[in-house]
This record gives structure tokens, C-alpha cells and sequence, in this order.
């Protein structure tokens, strides 16, 4: 197995490409402007960053991202596109998850000689499965802390995201128990506000899931938002903990890969990832890094959960990248026997009853917690209604039943339909 | 003093501007998709963000980023652009940065309504600068460290970027010392790479720097690159303290606000913020931040000094926008008496002895550190004549005089300008 570290690039440059790549090696690796006398051979060999492919692809004629100047002040720039490979020995950083990222997401992307630099995918050498936690619970661990197998768990976002004190959100709280739902989770935007603090929140819920627990014998999983600074996220790790809750959420991109890792080692709960921000590495093709990049970041930081939005989302991200999104949260990270580092991928924004069969048709997987706000929320007769609404729409999709046939028998399907179908 | 939050963003949309406006509003605090029964008026007056102003700018007839379909599926949209204005209450989520991320950096990049969407500036209550540190040392605290007033630190990188062993680093070090260098940095790639291990970097290096302290009475300023997990930067950061060091460097969004602020706490040097990866949140002119917002979040976590390029950079940043920066960094984040947390600016990034006269023209204050990689270790003249080529042309600026007068004395200045002049 090979010690390198591998990054796939999308670019465009005014440069010859090959050229454009060596810049890129040189730049993340032991090059700066001008050669200098100490980068010898020997050291070059050694530590310098290798472009191990171009695929040429199409040309532009005109700069996808503002660029200053052109070669040789050329009046009639060509933009040629490519897709790059670039490797680094492990020597160069060690399996440290804050260097890589300045490694194959740093200086580079400011590089003056590309109109566009995407990183599109990263593989990684064994020994960072063996210095990173990974997920603690995933897939099979978070079905055994709900004891839900064979379907999505069916969940939601509290709304009003923000405004609501800690006895009105387990007044919601309540009517989503008795609805039947599986997993609840705070918005990105409720942590711990001065009006509806933390350890309030937790101590006005968790008494419900208890109660629920004891009498149905299946815990709902309520990730609370635990987002902050880390004494305070460990402390309410530690409130959740103690009240016998079973999740907590993150802002990833708020936090950080360090905050993230250091909550990951001290979490004895299922850690839910969210990754509010999202928008700013991925809404420009030309910029930033894709998904399946991204995600193997945070998986290696331990989450068990990760947001990927949903098909007809609220959102700018076509059904097409979501489905991706979804399925390489499913994907193992490493071979056997090292841990696959697979998560759970949470489909949200914009969800109703109207997207299941297809989010199945696409996935082929039940394997994923499927989180309708309003879908739930905004339902005409109610919030348990809303609730059915999805488990019925899940039992359609994943029993091969038309879905009119299926809501013709049950009325809150029905109802969420003629609601939410667009 | 108002309690609220204000965040101004740069948006394009095909929609009417008064209607985008509101959608980002309530995507941000209290709003879904769909209007909730729960979402009650007093809740919406207490918690909804306000959209406080719309200026209209220019209009254009395709979307600057992808954009999903367009109202009533027009055939010829019209994507208006304008500066818009928002604001929130404290009261949603506390004096918090990572909440504050979520909320002014969070999904709302993602948008179907927006074809750019870029944050440009924050203003924050007075409570944010009671909850957070900011900078320990900032421009004042560096130069009582370093012992240099009236001008800038001369500084550089350790280059190779990667591959010197320690011993090799402090060789380079020791030439440095003896050029009369100020301040010294690794590489954001190097941090504890097993052929580079910090404490052996640390242990090689300081012994250096002490001894030239004792003999020079003038420390100069080495900035280690401690960027880790939590516990190692920590275990890092206190041996750089034990070996008398007065400096360590964190590459910014490799380890994210928690793990920032977290150090920043238990910091006893200055604290060096490396902004590895910044093109991507910059690259875009219609995503992403803008580096006044984007440094305002640093600065409250608690660096002391933040880089900004430099002019003729080898990136891709226009002289005015490095300018713009460097003078954010020196601008005070609040009103007396609660503190400015001013920070030095770092001017990095293909930097000579060229760039000096333009550099004090353009910004008007010496408080900044001046790194010169390739600049200082490229001299052809060897390394303590391209610190002194720096020195001489910061002289030269400072006072006033004509640089090639002054080069047409000064050997070192001249050869440099000879080398690296564009």
C-alpha cells in the first residue's frame, strides 16, 4: 500500500498544463517563486509533491474566476481545463488532518495561475485510519441506540429554528413522540442562546425521551446542538450524557476539524454533523472542494452523521449531486482491515412525504436519517400526522407500492401530498 | 449601543430584491420554507432578523454562479445585484463565534433564490468583545516582544518549505540571526512532519535565539508552527514556551474557531494566524467572505498577527484589496472603552525588496511584519544580504528617499533590485 497522499483537482489555467500543475506541486510542497540553492535533488525527491496525471478537458475563452494578467500579455487567452492528480509522501506532514488541509487546501487555490481550482477528491494512506478515531457508532451503532432497521429513521428540525424557550420546544418535542417520530434535532442556528440555553433545553427534553423510552422501549434520538466553544461543548456533551441523551450536533465548518477531533475523543454519543457553510466551499464549480473531499475529512474527525440536503431541496443543489453526496457517505474510506469510516447521510431542506420514493429509487439504501422541518411541522393536521405522514411515505418506497395507491389507505400520506407536492 | 448583530452581503438574485432579502432573513433565524402556525408574530418580532437596508446595484442577464430555474420559468431573467443589510438580535444565540458562523455564514450561501451571495462585513455588539479574548499581544505587544519600533519586523519563511531536517533549519536560522533578521516563521506545510518533528525544530532552533538574545540583547521572534489536534498544540505551544520561545503559529482554517480560541487561552506568546486556504473563501467576487469579515472573527478568538499577502504577490489578490486588508487589520473592531483588537498585518507571498517603498505609500504605518521568502533566501548574494536588502529598503521608504538613490549605496538593496525587480 502506497505511503502517498493523493488529491484529484479540477482546473483551468492560461498556462500550458502541465506547467500549471508543477506550480501547484511546487507550491503545497518544497517549491516557492525562485529556486533556491538549498532545494537540491536530494530533497526534491524526496519531499516534493508529484503530478501523477492530467486529463485535459474542454476549453474556455474566458476566465472562470478573475485572473490578473496572462501569459505573455496575450490578447486572445485560451482557458484550458483539466483534471489534475497530485501526490505527497506522508514523510512531508504526518497523518495529521489540520496539516493535510493546508497541504491540499491551502496557499494553492490563491495561486495566480489558475481561473479555477476545485478539489474534487482525496485518498489517503492507512495511517490516518490509524491515527483518527473515525465514526464511533455510523450506520449499525446509530440503528442500535434508536432500534431502527429495515427503513430511514424518520426525523426533524424543531422549528421555529430560533424563539422558542425550552418548555415550547418540549412542547414540540412531545407531540413529535407521540407522532412516532425517530430522531429530532436542534436547527444549526439554536445552541445556546440566551433564551433557550443548552442545559435547559436538555433538561426540558430528555425527561419526555425517558418516559418515551421506558414506555415504548425505543429510545427517539434527539441531537442536541452542543456547537460552542470546547470547555462548553464538553460540559454540554457531559449535561446530554448525564440526562441519558444518546446524540449531539456540531457546526463543523463553526467549530473546526481540531474542536471537532478533540469532542470525538472525549464523545460517549452518537456525534451529528452539520454543515451549515457548506454553500461556501461548494456553490461555485470552479472554487473550493467537493463533497466526497470534504466529507472524508470530518468522517476521519469522527462524525457519525452528515448532512447532505435532499433531493428537491430548498437549496441551489441539484438532485444528481445530493444522491452522490449520499452514497459516498456509504462508501469505505479504507480496505479491509482497516475501518471503512462510513456515516449516516441526513437528507434535509425542504423534505416531505413527496421526496421518499425517489430518495430510495436513487440510493437504493435505507440507510440514512431522513429530516423534514416543515414537512413534518407544517403538516394541515398536525405534527404526528406529519410524522405518519413520512413513515407511511417510507413504507410505499420501500415495499415497491405505488405511492397514490398507497395514500388512497392512508390519509395523512394522502394529506401531505396534496400539501407538499411540487 | 445596539445588541444587535449586522451583516452586509453582496447578492445577485432573479428575484425581487425586497423578496430575497426576507428569504435570507428567515432562512437565518426563525423562518422555514413554509410559514408554521408556531412562528407567532411576538416570536417573529423577538427573534426574526431585519432586513435593515437594500442598496441596488448594477443588473446582469446571466447568473454569476449556477442557479436553479428562475421565477415563473422566464425566458430572459434579469439577475439584479445589491448590497444588503441584515441584522439580529443577541438574543438568538449569545455573544457565541461558532453560532455567529452558523447564523452569518451558514446555509443561506446555499439559496436557490441567489446567484452570488458573498458576506462582505460584520459588525458585532459589545458583548462579543467581552466574551472573547482578542489578541493578547497585537501590533504594540509585537513590538515590545521583539524590541523593534519605527519600522516593520523584517521577517521570512523557512524554505524548502518542507524537507529541512532541524539541524538544516537551524542552519538557516543561524544565517538569519546573523543577517539581523526580526522575525521568522515555518512554513504553514511544516508543522510535525516525522522528518521535522516541532519539539526537535523547537530544540534546534531556540538555542539559537537565546544565545543571539543574550549576545544582541534583542530577541528575535520565531513563530512555530504548532497547528495540531488540541492536545498536541497545547503540549506544543509549552514547549515552545520552556525552550523561551515568543511566538506560534496556527494555520487558521485547518484548525477552525473552537480550537482557536481554545489555544488562544492557554497562550503565553504571540499568537500567529496563518490563513491557509483563504482563496477559497475568496477567490469568488459572488461567494464566500470578504477578508474584513473574515479576519473580525480571528481577531475576537485571539490572533496577533493575520496574513494578507502583499503587493505584486505571486497570488492572485490585486494590490488594492492586500491594502484594504492590511489597513482592516490596524482598524478598531469596537468603541472605547471596550478594546480595538487591532492585529499586525503579515505581508507574505513572493515579497523583495521591490515592494517596500509601495508598501508604506500605500498603508501609511510601519505596523506590520514583512516576509520575504525567496526574497530573503534567493538573494544571490546569500541570506544576510537579502536581510539587509530589506532593511535598507524599509529605510529607504521610511524616510522618504528615492529607493535606487539609496541602492546606488547600498549593495545589498541594489543587487536585490537588480534580481527581483518586476
Amino acid at each position: 500500500m502506497s505511503d502517498r497522499i493523493l488529491a484529484t483537482y479540477l482546473i483551468e489555467t492560461p498556462y500550458p498544463l502541465e506547467h500549471a500543475a508543477q506550480v501547484m506541486a511546487g507550491e503545497q510542497s518544497c517549491g516557492t517563486f525562485t529556486r533556491l540553492a538549498s532545494e537540491t535533488d536530494s530533497l526534491r525527491e524526496a519531499h516534493g509533491a508529484l503530478v501523477e496525471h492530467i486529463e485535459p478537458l474542454e476549453v474556455a475563452y474566458a476566465p472562470a474566476l478573475p485572473i490578473p494578467g496572462v501569459p505573455g500579455g496575450s490578447t486572445r487567452p485560451v482557458y484550458r481545463r483539466a483534471y489534475v492528480t497530485l501526490s505527497w509522501p506522508l514523510a512531508n506532514l504526518g497523518p495529521s488532518l489540520p496539516t493535510l488541509f493546508a497541504t491540499v487546501a491551502g496557499n494553492l487555490f490563491e495561486l495566480k495561475e489558475f481561473s479555477a481550482l476545485k478539489l474534487l477528491d482525496l485518498t489517503l494512506p492507512r495511517p490516518f485510519a490509524e491515527a483518527y478515531p473515525g465514526p464511533q457508532f455510523g450506520v449499525a451503532g446509530t440503528r442500535d441506540l434508536t432500534g431502527i432497521h429495515g427503513r430511514p429513521l424518520i426525523g426533524t428540525i424543531i422549528k421555529p429554528s430560533v424563539g422558542l424557550s425550552p418548555a415550547a420546544t418540549a412542547d414540540v418535542v412531545r407531540e413529535l413522540l407521540d407522532g412516532g417520530i425517530d430522531f429530532i434535532k436542534d436547527d444549526e442556528l439554536q445552541a445556546n442562546g440566551p433564551h433557550n440555553p443548552l442545559k435547559a433545553r436538555v433538561d426540558a427534553v430528555m425527561p419526555l425521551i425517558r418516559e418515551h423510552a421506558e414506555r415504548t422501549g425505543r429510545q427517539v434520538m434527539y441531537t442536541f446542538n452542543i456547537t460552542a466553544e470546547a470547555d462548553e461543548m464538553r460540559d454540554h456533551h457531559d449535561h446530554v450524557v448525564a440526562a441519558g441523551g444518546n446524540c449531539v450536533m456540531l457546526a463543523l465548518n463553526a467549530v473546526g476539524l481540531s474542536g471537532v477531533t478533540q469532542l470525538r475523543h472525549h464523545c460517549q454519543v452518537a456525534l451529528h454533523g452539520h454543515r451549515a457553510g457548506w454553500g461556501m466551499f461548494s456553490r461555485s464549480p470552479h472554487l473550493g472542494m467537493s463533497f466526497v473531499a470534504y466529507q472524508k475529512l470530518w468522517r476521519l474527525a469522527g462524525v457519525d452523521h452528515i448532512h447532505v440536503n435532499g433531493l428537491r431541496n430548498k437549496f441551489s443543489e441539484e438532485d444528481a449531486s445530493v444522491i452522490a453526496s449520499a452514497r459516498t457517505c456509504l462508501t469505505p474510506m479504507f480496505e479491509p482491515p482497516a475501518p471503512g469510516c462510513e456515516v449516516m447521510p441526513v437528507f434535509s431542506s425542504g423534505q416531505t412525504a413527496d421526496q421518499a420514493v425517489d430518495t430510495y429509487a436513487a440510493i437504493a439504501s435505507t440507510d440514512l436519517i431522513f429530516c423534514a422541518g416543515g414537512g413534518i411541522m407544517a403538516h394541515p393536521d398536525g405534527i404526528g400526522a406529519g410524522v405518519r405522514s413520512l413513515r407511511q411515505a417510507w413504507e410505499a418506497a420501500v415495499a415497491g407500492i405505488d405511492i397514490d395507491a398507497y395514500a388512497r389507505e392512508h390519509k395523512e400520506l394522502a394529506r401531505a401530498l396534496e400539501t407538499f407536492r411540487r
